[in-house]
């Protein structure tokens, strides 16, 4: 296992890496793409950097190369006090063999690989890519763990049972995973909602199936704490995925998306969300996607760092003494 | 009337046109010049592109191709559960033939292709263009509906009599149309001040006519719902214009224009504004100004879409059986 | 067919058209989606939005509208002082019904489209869009005037038997057209390939079919002339299409481009290779490809016009009295 | 004493300046050199362009010079109907005369340039430059005033003793100036402190050294009058610096800065905070650093010059009839 | 007068003055806006910051500050080893008092405020701005030293009568500027003409006036050299003022410019060619044209600076000993 | 050692890593951190991510990412028919661990990274970081091989004794190690000088030593062949040290640099050059320096990886059979 720390170890005697030095990997977490290594480990960061099934704007294919380059920081979370590196064994497992311009092929590249995590007993955080990756890594695990509750935060419901004419579409991977039976529909909550998209039907398919839906008017009129609540009640004491579409923040805050919708969540309720989530569901695992970076310092791939960072500060919590 | 997407329902038997693709029209709306067309419409979208008359960083004129280049979606609107689409006829009528360099000709035109839509019933939804367009376009209902009551979001007031020594300005339209009668100021309602400018003399003029200001903090202080509520008991039963400055917005929400005001408010708040004045009121006219788009996917150019969509949701509130 | 210049004529006796103002179309041209008035034209721009086969970075699909909106001039050609508008009809025939996510649908569209052009007498330029619309675009042409010479402009060969194990892509067209009959291999020139890509295989197979490569380095010590010349013996005297990957410029010149080869040509030498070869070649077809643009007033977008009206002056001079 | 408007009053008999013309100060301001003219002088802007102590993103070096070009406005503020600039005289002071990759010679550049405004009895205002220059700049203010109480609006508190083995950084100033004797710990409060850094060490110092601590979400939960009222009475009466780390705001507000933070404050709760706390508290030297300038019409800088004008506004008030 | 690096010599003993600290001027140079300063000066740097009669992409208004906020460098010419700061005294003279929206005050200011320079007896350098401002600026110079050869690096011609019907435009100047006397036609160059613009009647006039034209493919046929040998004979002993428009260049070497046109001059062409022609004819004036800036560091401004540091080195040449 | 396309070849069965996934590593090169794993190896890229010495932009301490985030191609080079993958052993060494704040640290560290792969016998391709990195690199070079020749592409000297006031600097490395001894002046040249810096005083004590420059208009006068012809000769037959400061480059090609200067050579003469002098020179370590890159697919580091492998092509065509 390669830790980009190690020679800044070795020669200062000490790990303070600059954070635009040495190896990029997530968080600047040791990496392997070697399934003997992920004995012990509780996390694993694993890329699926796709884009050729989306409907507007392409892009999310640079998102996990820019998430790892994101400005890092510590694993010390002011307002916990926890710090999850101490808790967890977490490691960077590198990118899925996604093959350019074939969608089907980087699916199952992106099912094994995340399938590799979680029979290894890991929990899997995949950086997306389009919202479609997310229906072979949660399948991933439901393999491992059986059909998963699922808490989706996002602006749009991506239930569409085909979009444009196609069933493989970062709009319709939740139709699929519930109609393939991965996801238990009265174990699914949708957050963040707003805007113009889905339509009649697909609502209808979701009442039908007894999804769980909070728009963002019921986000500020119950405010973030009492929708976590909720969630937790909903999705339960089973398995749980969770999907973070980086939409669900407003453009403000993540501008480098492809199908922004202005109006969003804010930063201070998604990180608080996703750590008290991650601290009392039973997480299985975990995707952040539809960051399509477009600049060096990318503020959208820093706010996907950042939800993942405090995933991992929920799941230290969970296990801190 | 061109419809953009004819040639995806003649060719592949639905209408899901790519949203890049094809004609360039609002919201993928039917495209006319033809103000014979306008019959049996509702809403004409017009575009007013100017920036001639700016006090400090010019790109308005950009404005209106850069908000029907912004991502489109459906007309379903989630929160309320009607599709304008349905129970509205909404055309896009193309944009004034305005003049470089000749701000006095471009007013001409756009007062006479915003009469067109005027005259034949619908009301106009303009797209700036800098503010100073406003006077044209209200002039335009003004001289159909008579005078109106006016509900004006925006970071400044709008109101002074001469900006540089110039009285055609962007800082001046709401002052002339006051003083020629064509607003009524017991009814002209300002929401989202904040800042620094105008000065005394404008508040004091403002005082003096009667007119309604509601600032930031007492946005913050009243809540949006209240300040909606007390803005229609102020417009009243009468035809009203809706003026939209997307520099009410913070700018972190609407970068892309010219006299950006840090404080600002948030899209939720003015979009549902929007939708229930538009509800609520008897709009005879509309326009949405100041976008300067500054990159490919302008998020300042999607807030003002946003904008205009949220305005055919109220409307067709109004009619839903 | 809708004229953008209209509504100016009308308002103010000439038109004088805006140029950020009015309907989007190429060149400011007349616009229309109906085959039956393609009856008498002599050119027709159509648009080929896509990029779901490329190999690195995406975002041709957004090149025809950025292509009609770079910055339009007139049709007098100072050089030649040859004006197009007067010895051509011209005419916008919009963009082929592209599908979102669906390579093989988008190129049935394309090649539908193009084909209506030729097949009404009409030389279609095609805008592109990723290489790979070549495909569709010439065979519809072949379609029309049999097997066709190729003048190709490239940093790349594009003769790829396959790239990423895939047939389809924008690495391939070329190997295709060729293998299909549509292309003529001794009929074939490529100009300005340098780099590393592709290798020994390709080049091999191209020796084999007789296809005849300019090397930068060639055009550099031939000089630009040179190479036409030779080119239009070459290509001979029958049915040509040329094919423009904008790539071939310098990034310098055309940043907004998926795979950028710094070395490359100078906008002088393609500007007036195109022209020359529109007027001495039977050319029965034209693309402009791999324009990715990055900003508003987008360069590349603003040389791929350029390349049209090169190509648009060139077939004027060759009917010019 | 440069005054830029005096060319526009020579010539047009008013001051209106065009705000992209003419000589650039801070805020339009009357420009000197001369410690001599600042005499009877209330406040002077003073810039210290640097950024070789940072430690991730450099660029604050280009800080000054971008919140002096920030879109100008009037002295009025609305909300508080108070016109600084009728009650206070305030001079553009230039910048410190820094040396590119010599921090310390810079830094003795700062404190003395510094050190001749509060000599003179007039309060500086330094534009950063990153947060290294507080130790410079308050340490003139504590020469002068004694010991000071210290407000920190910061994502960080920048009180490690050394940050990558150094001890001169832009994360160690606050530990530097409490120990150095300048910054009474009892007296010093930071607020909105967020995200993961520094860790327990720095923050079991802090509650040695007995400083107070508003984090983020103590600032949600308690709103910002609260937070502000208890700030006025812990700095209590004696002399206080005003230090505003840019990258308190969130990152959608202030993306211009070296080390953003996703989770911050908002503009309107940052500037009602700092004009609140300019009017109660006996203020003696204020900052504003992190701004790290992104473009042209940089929204970083302009927030940053708005924190200064809320600064003035407060000095104001408490100077007001 | 205002010497920005008299601060550092102050503190420093040397002139070692940061390029982003200090007082914003031209090169660096002192900086007066008081004519009386003007005794004895050789040329005076003057801002037109202006763009409101332009036809296309506004912005130029930012030109002179983007220029002056340029990379700054030494005096000293590699080339030529002459230093032009030892041989000639050169001073800022600042910006004329522009109007917002008021071309035609903006216009009388330019020519007052050059004149004033001219007057002098010192060669005003003026930095645009649009290409409307060489009409007020020659016409100053024209004032003091009679009717003027033109030396004109451009494009365009900008000698239409009327552009979209208007007189005073950014296209027009030469045509006023000759028709009114203050250029001698027999004695004006163009060079650097290239693309679709203008038209036959402009070129007819031309022709009649006796106007000498170098398009592009001569300057390219001719040699860069001998272009400005011919220039040197037509322009002749006279008084002669020399305007380079920025888009003289190629979009890649100048790309922030209002309408570009690919195909252009290389810096090193422009920049030997002002050079020369500085030292070779009696230069009275000159200006530096439609400059847009795009970005902090721009490309196109440090272009724009170059070229004069290339006519003050020409100046010095003539007067070297 | 960690080879990026493994995971692909394991999966697919080839090897076809996406361009964007996977480790990142130069050219998709193996990666190690090992001296031990050098043995046998030819070349070893080394990142050297340092900017705390510049004197105006800062920005290079993100160049070695993203050089290794440039589109990367094959290794087979179209001109020359020769694949340096085949014939040479590369590998990707990772960067020295720089210390933020710190650049003697950081230079100490760039020694002996740099160090450990000239002492294993391959050849260190250092990628910059500012140009005062190449201090170490060439040193740690000399000190396996003795004093070298240099060969230097650069718009300016880098030869003062000090910069600022400071002797290590960006401007400095070459005055200093030649002082040291380290280059031998005699087999010292300078190629693409142009511009304003240095000054008289470094030019002599260049005469007087005996370095040979070659000025932007050498180049263009003899032609890129004839100077590398006569680089050859000078430089002569012991170790040669070749450093690129990408902004030799025009910064139409090169934009992304601290201290661009217009009228630079094209990519073409550049690569050119580098490959031949490869192939001719006793290359014993190279850098490539400046490349402050200021976008996701950032066109200078595209530059920068093309230099690189115009070196590797050239090695391996001295190699080849």
């Amino acid at each position: 296992m390669l830790d980009p720390s190690e020679r800044w170890r070795r020669f200062h005697g000490h790990d303070w890496k600059a954070s635009w030095a040495g190896l990029l990997t997530f968080a600047e977490l040791p990496y392997t793409e070697d399934a003997a290594e992920l004995d012990g480990v509780d996390v694993a960061v694993v890329g699926a950097p796709t884009d050729e099934l989306v409907s507007n704007m392409p892009g999310t294919r640079f998102g996990p190369r820019a998430i790892r380059a994101a400005l890092p920081t510590t694993a010390y979370h002011l307002e916990t006090r926890v710090d999850w590196s101490e808790l967890l064994r977490v490691v960077d497992y590198g990118d899925a063999p996604v093959v350019p311009a074939d969608a089907a092929a980087s699916h199952r590249a992106i099912e094994e690989t995340v399938g590799e995590v979680a029979g290894a007993g890991a929990i899997p955080v995949v950086l997306g890519g389009d919202h479609s990756i997310t229906e072979p890594g949660l399948r991933a695990c439901a393999a491992v763990h059986g059909p998963v509750g699922l808490v989706h935060f996002d602006a749009h419901t991506d239930t569409a049972s085909t979009l444009y004419g196609r069933e493989l579409s970062h709009g319709t991977p939740m139709y699929r995973l519930v109609e393939q039976g991965h996801v238990t529909p009265a174990r699914y909550v949708q957050i963040g909602l707003r805007g113009y998209w889905p339509e009649e039907a697909e609502f209808r398919w979701q009442a039908e199936r007894g999804i769980t839906s909070f728009l963002m008017p019921d986000v500020t009129r119950l405010g973030i704490d009492r929708v976590v609540e909720r969630t937790v009640e909903i999705a339960g004491a089973g398995p749980v995925f969770l999907t973070v579409d980086i939409d669900v923040l407003d453009p403000a805050f993540a501008p480098g998306t492809g199908t922004p919708e202005p109006g969003g969540m804010t930063p201070a309720d998604l990180f608080s969300a996703c750590r008290t989530l991650a601290a009392q569901l039973r997480l299985v695992g975990v995707d952040v996607v539809e960051v399509a970076p477009t600049g060096l310092a990318d503020r959208t791939a820093l706010a996907a760092d950042r939800v993942v960072r405090e995933v991992l500060s929920g799941l230290a919590l969970k296990v801190a003494p």
